[in-house]
Protein backbone atom coordinates (compact mmCIF):
# COMPACT_ATOMS: atom_id res chain seq x y z
CA UNK A 1 0.00 0.00 0.00
CA UNK A 2 1.39 3.75 -0.90
CA UNK A 3 1.60 5.72 2.03
CA UNK A 4 2.06 9.22 1.16
CA UNK A 5 4.22 11.68 3.11
CA UNK A 6 5.87 15.41 3.02
CA UNK A 7 9.27 16.59 2.73
CA UNK A 8 10.96 19.63 2.01
CA UNK A 9 14.02 20.51 -0.13
CA UNK A 10 15.82 24.09 -1.05
CA UNK A 11 13.90 25.54 -3.81
CA UNK A 12 16.95 26.10 -6.50
CA UNK A 13 17.94 22.46 -5.39
CA UNK A 14 14.27 21.25 -6.14
CA UNK A 15 14.46 22.69 -9.45
CA UNK A 16 17.58 21.36 -10.14
CA UNK A 17 15.96 17.91 -9.45
CA UNK A 18 12.97 18.34 -11.54
CA UNK A 19 15.01 19.07 -14.87
CA UNK A 20 17.14 15.97 -14.05
CA UNK A 21 14.98 13.34 -13.44
CA UNK A 22 12.49 15.12 -16.70
CA UNK A 23 15.44 14.52 -18.28
CA UNK A 24 16.11 10.77 -17.48
CA UNK A 25 12.67 10.09 -18.30
CA UNK A 26 10.84 10.16 -14.56
CA UNK A 27 7.06 11.19 -14.67
CA UNK A 28 7.43 12.42 -11.43
CA UNK A 29 9.38 12.91 -8.24
CA UNK A 30 8.35 10.19 -6.08
CA UNK A 31 9.19 7.30 -8.53
CA UNK A 32 12.65 8.83 -8.83
CA UNK A 33 13.07 9.05 -5.19
CA UNK A 34 11.96 5.83 -4.48
CA UNK A 35 14.23 4.80 -7.09
CA UNK A 36 17.23 6.23 -4.91
CA UNK A 37 15.53 4.81 -1.77
CA UNK A 38 15.08 1.01 -3.60
CA UNK A 39 18.78 1.14 -4.34
CA UNK A 40 19.77 1.56 -1.12
CA UNK A 41 18.36 -1.53 -0.04
CA UNK A 42 19.58 -3.84 -2.82
CA UNK A 43 23.27 -2.69 -2.14
CA UNK A 44 21.82 -4.06 1.62
CA UNK A 45 20.64 -7.15 -0.05
CA UNK A 46 24.61 -7.96 -1.49
CA UNK A 47 26.45 -6.91 1.81
CA UNK A 48 24.89 -9.46 3.60
CA UNK A 49 25.75 -12.59 2.00
CA UNK A 50 23.21 -14.94 2.73
CA UNK A 51 19.51 -13.37 1.15
CA UNK A 52 18.03 -15.14 -2.06
CA UNK A 53 18.70 -12.65 -4.46
CA UNK A 54 19.34 -12.00 -8.14
CA UNK A 55 22.03 -10.79 -10.21
CA UNK A 56 23.42 -10.77 -13.92
CA UNK A 57 26.90 -11.96 -15.44
CA UNK A 58 27.55 -9.76 -18.18
CA UNK A 59 31.10 -11.59 -20.10
CA UNK A 60 32.98 -9.84 -23.30
CA UNK A 61 34.81 -12.72 -24.81
CA UNK A 62 36.64 -13.53 -28.10
CA UNK A 63 34.61 -16.52 -29.64
CA UNK A 64 37.71 -17.88 -30.84
CA UNK A 65 38.73 -18.90 -27.53
CA UNK A 66 37.10 -22.02 -26.22
CA UNK A 67 37.59 -21.98 -22.32
CA UNK A 68 34.38 -19.61 -21.45
CA UNK A 69 32.00 -21.72 -23.63
CA UNK A 70 33.49 -25.21 -21.48
CA UNK A 71 33.16 -23.12 -18.40
CA UNK A 72 30.01 -22.57 -18.70
CA UNK A 73 28.98 -26.34 -19.94
CA UNK A 74 30.92 -27.05 -16.36
CA UNK A 75 29.17 -24.37 -14.47
CA UNK A 76 25.65 -25.37 -15.54
CA UNK A 77 26.35 -29.41 -14.76
CA UNK A 78 27.56 -28.40 -11.15
CA UNK A 79 25.22 -25.00 -10.29
CA UNK A 80 22.10 -25.45 -12.90
CA UNK A 81 19.91 -24.70 -10.01
CA UNK A 82 21.36 -20.80 -10.01
CA UNK A 83 21.31 -20.35 -13.65
CA UNK A 84 17.98 -18.74 -14.42
CA UNK A 85 18.80 -18.23 -18.47
CA UNK A 86 21.98 -16.67 -20.62
CA UNK A 87 22.09 -14.53 -23.68
CA UNK A 88 24.53 -14.61 -26.57
CA UNK A 89 24.69 -11.61 -28.38
CA UNK A 90 27.80 -10.80 -31.06
CA UNK A 91 29.06 -7.43 -31.01
CA UNK A 92 31.22 -8.11 -34.40
CA UNK A 93 33.46 -11.06 -36.19
CA UNK A 94 35.43 -11.56 -33.05
CA UNK A 95 33.36 -10.46 -30.05
CA UNK A 96 30.96 -11.97 -28.21
CA UNK A 97 29.07 -10.66 -25.37
CA UNK A 98 27.30 -13.47 -23.01
CA UNK A 99 24.94 -11.85 -20.43
CA UNK A 100 24.14 -14.73 -17.70
CA UNK A 101 21.02 -14.40 -15.22
CA UNK A 102 21.74 -15.74 -11.88
CA UNK A 103 19.39 -16.43 -9.09
CA UNK A 104 20.30 -17.72 -5.31
CA UNK A 105 22.22 -16.62 -1.91
CA UNK A 106 23.94 -13.71 -2.71
CA UNK A 107 27.21 -15.38 -2.11
CA UNK A 108 26.85 -17.96 -3.98
CA UNK A 109 25.80 -16.52 -6.84
CA UNK A 110 28.80 -14.11 -6.68
CA UNK A 111 31.24 -16.60 -6.34
CA UNK A 112 29.96 -18.28 -9.59
CA UNK A 113 30.30 -15.24 -11.59
CA UNK A 114 33.78 -14.56 -10.08
CA UNK A 115 34.63 -18.03 -11.63
CA UNK A 116 33.21 -16.92 -15.01
CA UNK A 117 34.94 -13.64 -15.44
CA UNK A 118 38.01 -14.81 -14.36
CA UNK A 119 38.13 -17.22 -16.81
CA UNK A 120 40.93 -17.35 -19.22
CA UNK A 121 40.30 -15.44 -22.84
CA UNK A 122 37.56 -12.97 -21.14
CA UNK A 123 38.06 -9.98 -22.55
CA UNK A 124 35.86 -7.73 -19.79
CA UNK A 125 33.60 -9.15 -17.03
CA UNK A 126 31.51 -7.64 -15.08
CA UNK A 127 28.84 -8.35 -12.10
CA UNK A 128 25.65 -6.59 -10.97
CA UNK A 129 23.34 -7.59 -8.08
CA UNK A 130 20.09 -6.65 -8.56
CA UNK A 131 17.09 -7.98 -6.55
CA UNK A 132 14.37 -10.38 -6.75
CA UNK A 133 11.92 -7.75 -5.61
CA UNK A 134 10.35 -9.47 -3.08
CA UNK A 135 11.10 -7.23 -0.49
CA UNK A 136 10.89 -4.10 -2.21
CA UNK A 137 7.04 -3.66 -3.03
CA UNK B 1 51.15 -9.96 -29.84
CA UNK B 2 51.84 -10.51 -26.31
CA UNK B 3 54.47 -8.68 -24.73
CA UNK B 4 56.01 -10.31 -21.51
CA UNK B 5 57.67 -8.02 -18.76
CA UNK B 6 58.93 -8.27 -14.89
CA UNK B 7 57.75 -6.68 -11.92
CA UNK B 8 58.34 -6.90 -8.03
CA UNK B 9 55.51 -7.23 -5.40
CA UNK B 10 56.22 -7.61 -1.29
CA UNK B 11 56.45 -11.38 -0.73
CA UNK B 12 53.82 -11.14 2.09
CA UNK B 13 51.25 -9.76 -0.42
CA UNK B 14 52.01 -11.56 -3.18
CA UNK B 15 51.02 -14.64 -1.48
CA UNK B 16 47.55 -13.25 -0.47
CA UNK B 17 46.90 -12.13 -4.44
CA UNK B 18 47.49 -15.60 -5.70
CA UNK B 19 45.41 -17.24 -3.02
CA UNK B 20 42.31 -14.69 -3.76
CA UNK B 21 42.91 -15.42 -7.08
CA UNK B 22 42.80 -18.79 -6.68
CA UNK B 23 39.91 -18.64 -5.11
CA UNK B 24 38.05 -16.52 -7.83
CA UNK B 25 39.37 -18.62 -10.69
CA UNK B 26 42.15 -17.43 -11.92
CA UNK B 27 44.46 -19.66 -13.72
CA UNK B 28 47.45 -17.41 -13.34
CA UNK B 29 48.43 -13.92 -12.49
CA UNK B 30 49.18 -12.10 -15.69
CA UNK B 31 44.86 -12.99 -16.35
CA UNK B 32 44.18 -11.42 -12.85
CA UNK B 33 46.21 -8.16 -13.61
CA UNK B 34 45.49 -7.80 -16.97
CA UNK B 35 41.72 -8.13 -15.76
CA UNK B 36 42.53 -5.42 -13.62
CA UNK B 37 44.14 -2.87 -16.12
CA UNK B 38 41.53 -3.74 -18.93
CA UNK B 39 39.11 -2.29 -16.28
CA UNK B 40 40.73 0.98 -15.64
CA UNK B 41 40.25 1.41 -19.43
CA UNK B 42 36.87 0.02 -19.88
CA UNK B 43 35.86 3.10 -17.11
CA UNK B 44 37.76 5.54 -19.50
CA UNK B 45 35.77 4.52 -22.46
CA UNK B 46 32.89 5.11 -20.20
CA UNK B 47 33.85 8.71 -18.84
CA UNK B 48 34.59 10.25 -22.48
CA UNK B 49 31.07 9.50 -23.65
CA UNK B 50 31.40 9.08 -27.46
CA UNK B 51 33.19 5.93 -27.97
CA UNK B 52 31.50 3.46 -29.51
CA UNK B 53 30.98 0.93 -27.35
CA UNK B 54 28.61 -1.82 -25.59
CA UNK B 55 26.72 -1.79 -22.22
CA UNK B 56 23.43 -3.60 -20.24
CA UNK B 57 20.43 -2.56 -18.46
CA UNK B 58 19.16 -5.30 -15.81
CA UNK B 59 15.57 -4.10 -14.93
CA UNK B 60 13.25 -5.89 -12.08
CA UNK B 61 9.90 -5.26 -12.29
CA UNK B 62 6.37 -6.73 -11.62
CA UNK B 63 4.90 -7.73 -14.88
CA UNK B 64 1.22 -6.41 -13.90
CA UNK B 65 2.76 -3.26 -14.76
CA UNK B 66 2.34 -2.52 -18.32
CA UNK B 67 4.43 0.53 -19.10
CA UNK B 68 7.89 -0.65 -19.30
CA UNK B 69 6.66 -3.35 -21.86
CA UNK B 70 4.94 -0.59 -23.90
CA UNK B 71 8.04 1.70 -23.38
CA UNK B 72 10.37 -1.30 -24.53
CA UNK B 73 8.56 -1.48 -27.55
CA UNK B 74 8.91 2.45 -28.32
CA UNK B 75 12.76 2.34 -27.91
CA UNK B 76 12.74 -0.43 -30.10
CA UNK B 77 11.46 1.45 -32.32
CA UNK B 78 13.07 4.50 -31.97
CA UNK B 79 16.20 3.68 -31.41
CA UNK B 80 16.18 -0.29 -32.75
CA UNK B 81 19.72 0.62 -34.41
CA UNK B 82 21.49 0.89 -30.47
CA UNK B 83 19.24 -2.53 -28.83
CA UNK B 84 21.32 -5.98 -29.84
CA UNK B 85 18.90 -7.97 -28.15
CA UNK B 86 17.10 -8.60 -24.92
CA UNK B 87 16.55 -11.62 -22.23
CA UNK B 88 13.35 -11.86 -20.04
CA UNK B 89 13.18 -13.83 -17.45
CA UNK B 90 10.94 -14.97 -14.24
CA UNK B 91 11.94 -14.13 -10.91
CA UNK B 92 8.34 -15.29 -8.83
CA UNK B 93 4.63 -15.22 -9.78
CA UNK B 94 5.20 -11.48 -9.84
CA UNK B 95 8.31 -10.19 -10.95
CA UNK B 96 10.49 -10.36 -14.06
CA UNK B 97 14.28 -9.88 -14.67
CA UNK B 98 14.96 -8.28 -18.43
CA UNK B 99 18.40 -7.79 -19.62
CA UNK B 100 18.90 -5.23 -22.79
CA UNK B 101 21.86 -5.63 -24.33
CA UNK B 102 22.71 -1.68 -25.96
CA UNK B 103 25.48 -0.83 -28.22
CA UNK B 104 26.53 2.22 -29.38
CA UNK B 105 28.00 5.63 -28.33
CA UNK B 106 28.52 5.38 -24.49
CA UNK B 107 26.43 8.64 -24.03
CA UNK B 108 23.35 7.61 -26.13
CA UNK B 109 22.65 4.00 -24.60
CA UNK B 110 23.62 5.49 -21.22
CA UNK B 111 20.46 7.87 -21.90
CA UNK B 112 18.23 4.69 -23.19
CA UNK B 113 19.37 2.86 -20.10
CA UNK B 114 18.33 5.64 -18.35
CA UNK B 115 14.75 6.30 -20.19
CA UNK B 116 14.09 2.38 -19.65
CA UNK B 117 15.34 2.35 -15.80
CA UNK B 118 13.26 5.01 -14.80
CA UNK B 119 9.89 3.44 -15.94
CA UNK B 120 7.09 3.51 -13.56
CA UNK B 121 6.64 -0.04 -12.27
CA UNK B 122 10.54 -0.79 -12.12
CA UNK B 123 11.47 -2.22 -9.35
CA UNK B 124 15.27 -1.83 -9.25
CA UNK B 125 17.12 -1.00 -12.51
CA UNK B 126 20.94 -0.89 -13.08
CA UNK B 127 23.35 -0.20 -15.83
CA UNK B 128 26.60 -1.71 -16.66
CA UNK B 129 29.24 -0.06 -19.18
CA UNK B 130 31.20 -2.75 -21.23
CA UNK B 131 33.06 -2.47 -24.11
CA UNK B 132 32.78 -3.97 -27.74
CA UNK B 133 36.40 -5.28 -26.89
CA UNK B 134 37.72 -3.50 -30.10
CA UNK B 135 40.75 -1.63 -28.52
CA UNK B 136 41.53 -3.98 -25.23
CA UNK B 137 43.07 -7.29 -27.27
CA UNK C 1 13.68 28.58 0.51
CA UNK C 2 12.91 25.47 1.42
CA UNK C 3 9.50 24.27 -0.12
CA UNK C 4 7.67 21.85 0.78
CA UNK C 5 5.95 18.90 -1.75
CA UNK C 6 4.76 15.28 -0.70
CA UNK C 7 5.89 11.87 -2.19
CA UNK C 8 4.53 8.58 -1.89
CA UNK C 9 6.25 5.11 -0.99
CA UNK C 10 5.06 1.59 -0.16
CA UNK C 11 4.32 1.52 3.78
CA UNK C 12 6.66 -1.82 4.30
CA UNK C 13 9.60 -0.14 2.10
CA UNK C 14 8.63 3.08 4.33
CA UNK C 15 9.18 1.90 7.50
CA UNK C 16 12.58 -0.23 6.58
CA UNK C 17 13.34 3.16 5.13
CA UNK C 18 12.29 4.80 8.66
CA UNK C 19 14.53 2.17 10.51
CA UNK C 20 17.93 2.67 8.12
CA UNK C 21 18.09 6.43 8.90
CA UNK C 22 17.38 6.10 12.35
CA UNK C 23 20.42 3.57 12.78
CA UNK C 24 22.47 5.96 10.80
CA UNK C 25 21.64 8.67 13.12
CA UNK C 26 19.49 11.22 10.91
CA UNK C 27 16.55 13.51 12.76
CA UNK C 28 14.27 13.15 9.73
CA UNK C 29 13.25 11.76 6.33
CA UNK C 30 13.47 15.26 4.60
CA UNK C 31 17.23 15.55 5.73
CA UNK C 32 17.82 11.56 4.32
CA UNK C 33 16.22 11.99 1.32
CA UNK C 34 18.22 15.44 0.75
CA UNK C 35 21.55 13.82 1.33
CA UNK C 36 20.28 11.35 -1.15
CA UNK C 37 19.86 14.23 -3.94
CA UNK C 38 22.74 16.04 -3.28
CA UNK C 39 24.61 13.45 -3.70
CA UNK C 40 23.94 12.93 -7.51
CA UNK C 41 24.20 16.83 -8.28
CA UNK C 42 28.50 16.43 -6.22
CA UNK C 43 28.12 13.43 -8.73
CA UNK C 44 27.84 15.29 -11.67
CA UNK C 45 30.22 18.33 -10.89
CA UNK C 46 32.44 15.68 -10.90
CA UNK C 47 32.00 13.98 -14.56
CA UNK C 48 32.07 17.96 -15.91
CA UNK C 49 35.93 18.32 -15.45
CA UNK C 50 35.90 22.53 -15.41
CA UNK C 51 33.00 23.55 -12.31
CA UNK C 52 35.13 25.02 -9.15
CA UNK C 53 35.36 22.55 -6.92
CA UNK C 54 36.75 21.06 -4.10
CA UNK C 55 38.11 17.57 -2.84
CA UNK C 56 40.40 15.53 -0.48
CA UNK C 57 42.96 12.88 -1.24
CA UNK C 58 43.95 10.39 1.54
CA UNK C 59 47.18 8.67 1.56
CA UNK C 60 48.77 6.15 3.71
CA UNK C 61 52.91 6.16 3.69
CA UNK C 62 55.44 4.75 5.48
CA UNK C 63 57.36 7.98 6.80
CA UNK C 64 60.69 6.40 5.94
CA UNK C 65 60.19 6.51 2.96
CA UNK C 66 60.66 10.58 1.25
CA UNK C 67 59.43 10.66 -1.90
CA UNK C 68 56.34 11.68 -0.64
CA UNK C 69 57.49 14.74 1.57
CA UNK C 70 59.98 15.95 -1.24
CA UNK C 71 56.27 15.51 -3.79
CA UNK C 72 54.37 17.14 -1.27
CA UNK C 73 57.31 19.90 -1.29
CA UNK C 74 57.55 20.22 -4.85
CA UNK C 75 53.50 20.22 -5.27
CA UNK C 76 52.93 22.95 -3.21
CA UNK C 77 55.44 24.91 -5.17
CA UNK C 78 54.01 24.59 -8.34
CA UNK C 79 50.21 24.51 -7.45
CA UNK C 80 49.73 26.04 -4.02
CA UNK C 81 46.52 27.88 -5.14
CA UNK C 82 45.22 24.53 -5.32
CA UNK C 83 45.93 22.97 -1.89
CA UNK C 84 43.82 24.59 1.09
CA UNK C 85 45.25 22.51 3.51
CA UNK C 86 47.39 18.98 5.07
CA UNK C 87 46.59 17.15 7.95
CA UNK C 88 49.10 14.18 9.36
CA UNK C 89 48.63 11.53 11.81
CA UNK C 90 50.81 8.97 13.30
CA UNK C 91 49.08 5.78 12.48
CA UNK C 92 51.58 3.71 14.32
CA UNK C 93 55.72 3.71 14.15
CA UNK C 94 55.82 2.82 10.51
CA UNK C 95 53.05 4.32 9.18
CA UNK C 96 51.52 7.78 8.36
CA UNK C 97 48.27 8.95 6.86
CA UNK C 98 48.15 12.04 5.10
CA UNK C 99 44.63 14.14 4.21
CA UNK C 100 45.45 17.34 1.67
CA UNK C 101 42.59 19.52 0.83
CA UNK C 102 42.24 21.02 -2.61
CA UNK C 103 40.31 23.39 -4.32
CA UNK C 104 39.94 24.42 -8.17
CA UNK C 105 38.52 23.08 -10.93
CA UNK C 106 37.41 19.53 -11.23
CA UNK C 107 40.08 18.26 -13.66
CA UNK C 108 43.05 20.17 -12.24
CA UNK C 109 42.50 18.82 -8.70
CA UNK C 110 41.87 15.26 -9.53
CA UNK C 111 45.45 15.21 -11.31
CA UNK C 112 46.72 16.30 -9.04
CA UNK C 113 45.50 13.82 -6.61
CA UNK C 114 46.65 10.96 -9.20
CA UNK C 115 50.16 12.79 -8.83
CA UNK C 116 50.14 12.10 -4.73
CA UNK C 117 49.06 8.81 -4.83
CA UNK C 118 51.45 7.52 -7.79
CA UNK C 119 54.27 8.61 -5.48
CA UNK C 120 56.85 5.38 -4.59
CA UNK C 121 56.49 4.39 -1.27
CA UNK C 122 52.57 5.38 -0.80
CA UNK C 123 51.11 2.11 0.57
CA UNK C 124 47.20 2.95 -0.18
CA UNK C 125 45.86 6.42 -1.87
CA UNK C 126 42.01 7.74 -2.72
CA UNK C 127 40.68 10.86 -3.64
CA UNK C 128 37.37 11.90 -2.77
CA UNK C 129 35.57 14.48 -4.68
CA UNK C 130 33.31 16.87 -2.79
CA UNK C 131 31.72 19.81 -3.04
CA UNK C 132 32.46 23.81 -2.22
CA UNK C 133 28.80 23.55 -1.64
CA UNK C 134 27.76 26.70 -3.46
CA UNK C 135 25.33 25.37 -5.71
CA UNK C 136 23.67 23.03 -3.08
CA UNK C 137 22.18 25.24 -0.59
CA UNK D 1 61.25 -8.48 0.60
CA UNK D 2 60.45 -7.45 -2.72
CA UNK D 3 59.83 -10.60 -5.17
CA UNK D 4 59.87 -10.49 -8.80
CA UNK D 5 57.46 -11.98 -11.42
CA UNK D 6 57.06 -11.87 -14.92
CA UNK D 7 53.64 -11.57 -16.65
CA UNK D 8 52.46 -10.72 -20.05
CA UNK D 9 50.23 -8.36 -21.61
CA UNK D 10 48.58 -7.44 -25.41
CA UNK D 11 51.29 -4.82 -26.50
CA UNK D 12 48.99 -2.61 -27.92
CA UNK D 13 47.54 -2.87 -24.13
CA UNK D 14 50.71 -2.35 -22.63
CA UNK D 15 51.28 0.57 -24.51
CA UNK D 16 48.05 2.80 -23.48
CA UNK D 17 48.83 1.45 -20.01
CA UNK D 18 52.39 3.11 -19.78
CA UNK D 19 51.09 6.00 -21.59
CA UNK D 20 48.47 6.09 -18.71
CA UNK D 21 49.94 5.73 -15.72
CA UNK D 22 52.72 8.01 -17.12
CA UNK D 23 50.17 10.71 -17.10
CA UNK D 24 48.97 9.75 -13.52
CA UNK D 25 53.05 10.55 -12.58
CA UNK D 26 53.98 6.81 -11.79
CA UNK D 27 57.60 6.21 -11.77
CA UNK D 28 57.12 2.20 -13.48
CA UNK D 29 54.50 -0.17 -14.27
CA UNK D 30 55.64 -2.36 -11.24
CA UNK D 31 54.14 0.92 -8.50
CA UNK D 32 51.20 1.41 -10.96
CA UNK D 33 50.27 -2.25 -10.47
CA UNK D 34 51.01 -2.81 -6.66
CA UNK D 35 48.44 -0.11 -6.13
CA UNK D 36 45.73 -1.53 -8.41
CA UNK D 37 46.48 -5.05 -6.30
CA UNK D 38 46.65 -3.09 -3.13
CA UNK D 39 43.00 -1.72 -3.37
CA UNK D 40 41.82 -5.13 -3.77
CA UNK D 41 42.98 -5.55 -0.07
CA UNK D 42 41.86 -2.32 1.11
CA UNK D 43 38.58 -3.32 0.02
CA UNK D 44 38.36 -6.45 1.40
CA UNK D 45 39.36 -4.99 4.88
CA UNK D 46 35.93 -3.33 4.63
CA UNK D 47 34.19 -6.03 3.29
CA UNK D 48 34.37 -7.89 6.55
CA UNK D 49 33.72 -5.63 9.36
CA UNK D 50 35.85 -6.54 12.52
CA UNK D 51 39.57 -5.63 11.27
CA UNK D 52 41.52 -2.83 12.73
CA UNK D 53 41.37 -0.38 10.17
CA UNK D 54 42.02 3.78 9.16
CA UNK D 55 39.27 6.10 7.70
CA UNK D 56 38.43 9.39 7.09
CA UNK D 57 34.85 11.23 7.20
CA UNK D 58 34.59 14.64 4.41
CA UNK D 59 32.02 17.05 5.28
CA UNK D 60 30.98 20.25 3.85
CA UNK D 61 28.61 22.48 5.66
CA UNK D 62 27.70 25.67 6.21
CA UNK D 63 29.31 26.91 9.45
CA UNK D 64 26.11 28.83 10.36
CA UNK D 65 24.72 26.01 11.81
CA UNK D 66 25.42 24.49 14.94
CA UNK D 67 24.66 21.56 15.31
CA UNK D 68 27.43 19.07 13.37
CA UNK D 69 30.15 21.44 15.76
CA UNK D 70 27.57 19.78 18.76
CA UNK D 71 27.55 16.71 17.81
CA UNK D 72 31.59 16.67 16.98
CA UNK D 73 32.18 17.63 20.51
CA UNK D 74 29.32 14.49 21.48
CA UNK D 75 31.47 12.20 19.09
CA UNK D 76 34.63 13.19 20.61
CA UNK D 77 33.47 12.78 24.04
CA UNK D 78 31.48 9.43 23.93
CA UNK D 79 34.24 7.89 21.05
CA UNK D 80 37.68 9.44 21.37
CA UNK D 81 39.96 6.74 20.84
CA UNK D 82 38.62 6.38 17.64
CA UNK D 83 38.95 9.91 16.52
CA UNK D 84 42.60 10.59 15.48
CA UNK D 85 42.90 13.92 14.54
CA UNK D 86 40.88 16.48 12.45
CA UNK D 87 40.91 19.65 9.59
CA UNK D 88 38.92 22.51 9.00
CA UNK D 89 38.83 24.37 6.04
CA UNK D 90 37.16 27.24 5.10
CA UNK D 91 35.83 27.49 1.22
CA UNK D 92 34.28 30.72 1.25
CA UNK D 93 32.19 33.11 3.79
CA UNK D 94 29.58 30.37 4.34
CA UNK D 95 30.66 27.15 3.71
CA UNK D 96 33.40 24.50 5.83
CA UNK D 97 34.90 21.34 5.16
CA UNK D 98 35.90 19.41 8.08
CA UNK D 99 38.18 16.26 7.43
CA UNK D 100 38.32 13.83 10.71
CA UNK D 101 40.85 10.98 11.09
CA UNK D 102 38.84 7.79 12.67
CA UNK D 103 40.84 4.28 13.37
CA UNK D 104 39.29 1.50 14.74
CA UNK D 105 37.23 -1.52 14.02
CA UNK D 106 35.75 -1.32 10.07
CA UNK D 107 32.13 -1.56 11.00
CA UNK D 108 32.50 1.17 14.41
CA UNK D 109 34.15 3.90 12.15
CA UNK D 110 31.89 3.19 9.25
CA UNK D 111 28.98 3.81 11.96
CA UNK D 112 30.58 7.16 13.32
CA UNK D 113 30.91 8.30 9.84
CA UNK D 114 27.46 7.57 9.43
CA UNK D 115 26.38 9.67 12.44
CA UNK D 116 28.66 12.70 11.59
CA UNK D 117 27.20 12.53 7.94
CA UNK D 118 23.91 12.78 8.82
CA UNK D 119 23.80 15.79 10.89
CA UNK D 120 21.26 18.20 10.19
CA UNK D 121 23.26 21.07 8.09
CA UNK D 122 25.14 18.75 6.33
CA UNK D 123 25.72 20.14 2.50
CA UNK D 124 27.59 16.56 1.38
CA UNK D 125 29.67 13.73 3.41
CA UNK D 126 31.34 11.48 2.60
CA UNK D 127 33.44 8.49 4.27
CA UNK D 128 36.66 6.94 2.46
CA UNK D 129 37.96 3.37 4.15
CA UNK D 130 41.56 3.25 3.56
CA UNK D 131 43.96 1.02 5.77
CA UNK D 132 46.34 1.18 8.30
CA UNK D 133 48.79 -0.07 6.41
CA UNK D 134 49.65 -3.39 8.30
CA UNK D 135 49.28 -5.90 6.41
CA UNK D 136 50.20 -4.57 3.32
CA UNK D 137 53.48 -3.95 3.38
Amino acid sequence: MLKRFSMSLEDTLLDKFDELIANEGYSNRSEAIRDLIRDIFVQKEWLHGDKETAGVAVIVYDHHRYELARKLVDVQHHDFECIVSSLHAHLDEHNCLEVIVLKGKAKKIQKLADSLISTRGVIHGRFIGTTTGKELL
